[in-house]
């Protein structure tokens, strides 16, 4: 088999292991916990579904194709909880050594382009990439909904916890924050979400 | 909210019932069960990074979107095993019913978006269809090449059931159909996949 072709398809078993990596999210009717990979799955169709909603126009091939990407280093690196302060202060070094290890994995033309949409996603600058992130925030905060919020009540997250992970939502789509909004509020009135506290 | 952005909501919480739907592949590493929801993910990636094997030009951004969506009725329909003879009689009539009460959660236009998109990828006969399906077939391929062809040994599964279903990849790329029957050859001689009988 040529060089190229062979580099690819070790690239595209490595990542098989995103099936592995499982979050803090739970599945709709109260299932198990969610990994990458479905995750990924689900914010691909989600971008495509309610582009219509983006503030500014996007690529929705490029955005679907960031969507699927962008857990891939936690492969190496591990799913870091959006609330744990402590895995949050190592997350960029985690996730630069496990960047460069998988997707070195590829041909070089390939490695580069995707390192490249991943660091976009990263920076999180530029409307496809802002679109991608309020995809990453409202697809588990609609599970978590349709589970009562049972995520956020067994780890005791404050509002201004969950308003500091979705406010980015409004940079991609306002419209779409606007049903953020009213689930997180809805949350809090019923107490899955702990209200500010001074 | 508004009565479309409620239907687009519906259904993105709908399909992610997809990650229950199980497979009689297993992932990477002798792992468990693949659901459709990875299975769909992992289809796409491939699609973008291979999509230069394709014996046509494709619209990748298009390919991707069949790839994902392309087991969504099994939600209803459930999984049918390529290798289940009294499951595939049945299967066609099962995924129909299940194609419209799916995808009427949708608002009228991206329900006739993604039903044509489907019947496209069932039907198999443009290059987008053609390369979606050498996709489907070579991403088990390559897990169970992976796992030692354990899905094909468990199964008893002969060559000529392997061929008639790996055999369409060829209409979609000459060149990943190369690696396919390469990996199939080499399952034959370890005894994995039956020889042929007469």
């Amino acid at each position: 088999m040529d060089n190229r072709l062979q580099k690819q398809l070790d690239f595209i078993l490595e990542i098989d292991k995103e099936k592995n990596i499982f979050r803090q999210t739970h599945i709709s009717g109260h299932g198990r916990n969610e990994n990458d990979a479905e995750h990924a799955w689900h914010m691909a169709i989600m971008a495509y579904l309610l582009r219509e909603y983006s503030n500014e126009p996007v690529d929705i091939g490029k955005v679907m194709l960031m969507c699927l990407i962008h857990d891939i280093v936690e492969i190496e690196a591990g799913d870091t909880y959006a609330y744990d302060t402590e895995a949050l202060k190592t997350q960029k070094a985690r996730e630069d050594a496990a960047k460069e290890k998988i997707f070195s994995l590829l041909p070089g033309d390939q490695k580069q382009e995707l390192v490249s949409l991943f660091d976009e996603f990263e920076a999180g600058e530029t409307p496809d990439s802002r679109f991608a992130h309020a995809m990453d925030n409202l697809q588990p905060l609609l599970l978590n909904h349709s589970n009562g919020g049972e995520d956020w009540k067994s780890h005791g997250v404050t509002a201004s916890q969950v308003y500091g992970r979705q406010g980015s939502t409004k940079q991609g789509s306002e419209k779409l924050f606007e049903i953020t909004d009213r689930i997180i509020q809805e949350n809090i009135q019923k107490g899955t979400i702990r209200p500010q506290t001074c």
